[in-house]
């Protein structure tokens, strides 16, 4: 069966980013501390070219989080580039070769040509994320589908009852403001299905049963 | 060496308690929720005199919860009876024995002579935290001190770098409202050092490390 899942680091007061997000500090004040767990993983580093890190849970948590992914569904906010009609010399923040290497799919609210990159192809979606869904199932084949985030993402999803899986990576931070990640989502029941605990974060899956 | 403890239940947006929170609901619209978990344990029920429960991983964090532990601090809310001057006819929710069987502080801004009950003595604090903590330690000799709740009691000794260890009992529901646990608290240096999983609940302790 194909899910649509989602994994995302969350502060323990609940932000997925922190404030004053901006085109120069995407994360928000604060927001990198959400993710140094996984910076510093051995994964994480081959992922992106690099060699060494740390060969831990976590890393096996990072390399889990691209495994068996056949399409991604991100926010225009997450692809970058600003509002309003594209500059279309914005090619994303991840260069040449983005890590996702399978279809993305980009919800946004001004048509675009797909962009083609080195393993990755971006398709800008105008018609909804029911539509971005359907095209992400049909890329993926038998593979699962992914949202790479951001939180307004999410947030739609989860609360369009379309989510079946949500890893939250708990991180033991108090960003104290920024993005909250669990709001407008309704009253979605989920079961904790898998816990992995390490001395820098809390991995949780949560199954979405209705 | 005594530390100064405490066990919370949080919803995964971060509520310890529904809103609209009142003397005939004090754990707010849908705050039940947040309790269920262990109301359904063997260990909670032998707490309150009943038989049956489940003996589950969840029951044993609730045995373990009040042991070891040989003073409480709670905040007036907590205690209950409403605002002011304190009527003296209000001797807590918890009947003749209530079920801490140690003394607990009270915070308060309103003196009241302490009151005794089966097990458990009730000391009224006027003169702040620090001082409530005082009298608990000494009282608890070579035990812990918890603090048993609320969330603004909690707020103020983890802002005030007074707290040691914070299990938070993360419940799968979504309430989207009420009180929440971690918000002006600073930003301490939190590690987890044992996470629990099962199916109804995830248990993370935290150690407070500056």
């Amino acid at each position: 069966m194909q899910l649509l899942t989602c994994q995302v680091a969350v502060s323990l007061d609940g932000f997925s980013a922190g404030p004053n997000q901006s085109l120069e500090n995407p994360l928000g004040e604060g927001g990198t501390r959400l993710h140094e767990w996984a910076l510093s993983t051995a994964s994480w580093r081959a992922q992106h070219g690099l060699d060494g890190g740390e060969d831990n849970a976590d890393s096996q948590i990072v390399e889990e989080s691209t495994q068996g992914i056949g399409a991604y569904l991100m926010g225009r906010k997450m692809f970058g580039g600003g509002d309003g009609p594209w500059d279309e010399t914005w090619t994303g923040w991840w260069g040449d070769e983005p890590p996702f290497h399978a279809p993305v799919f980009v919800l946004t609210h001004h048509p675009r040509q797909p962009l083609e990159l080195r393993g990755t192809t971006f398709t800008f979606v105008t018609e909804g994320i029911e539509s971005a869904l359907q095209q992400a199932r049909a890329a993926a084949g038998d593979q699962n589908v992914a949202i790479g985030g951001g939180a307004h993402t999410i947030q739609q999803y989860l609360a369009a009852g379309l989510l079946d899986e949500l890893q939250l990576h708990i991180v033991p931070v108090i960003l104290g403001a920024g993005e909250r990640l669990l709001v407008d989502v309704g009253d979605p029941l989920l079961q904790p299905v898998r816990v992995i605990g390490s001395p820098a974060v809390t991995h949780v899956t949560y199954r979405v049963l209705r």
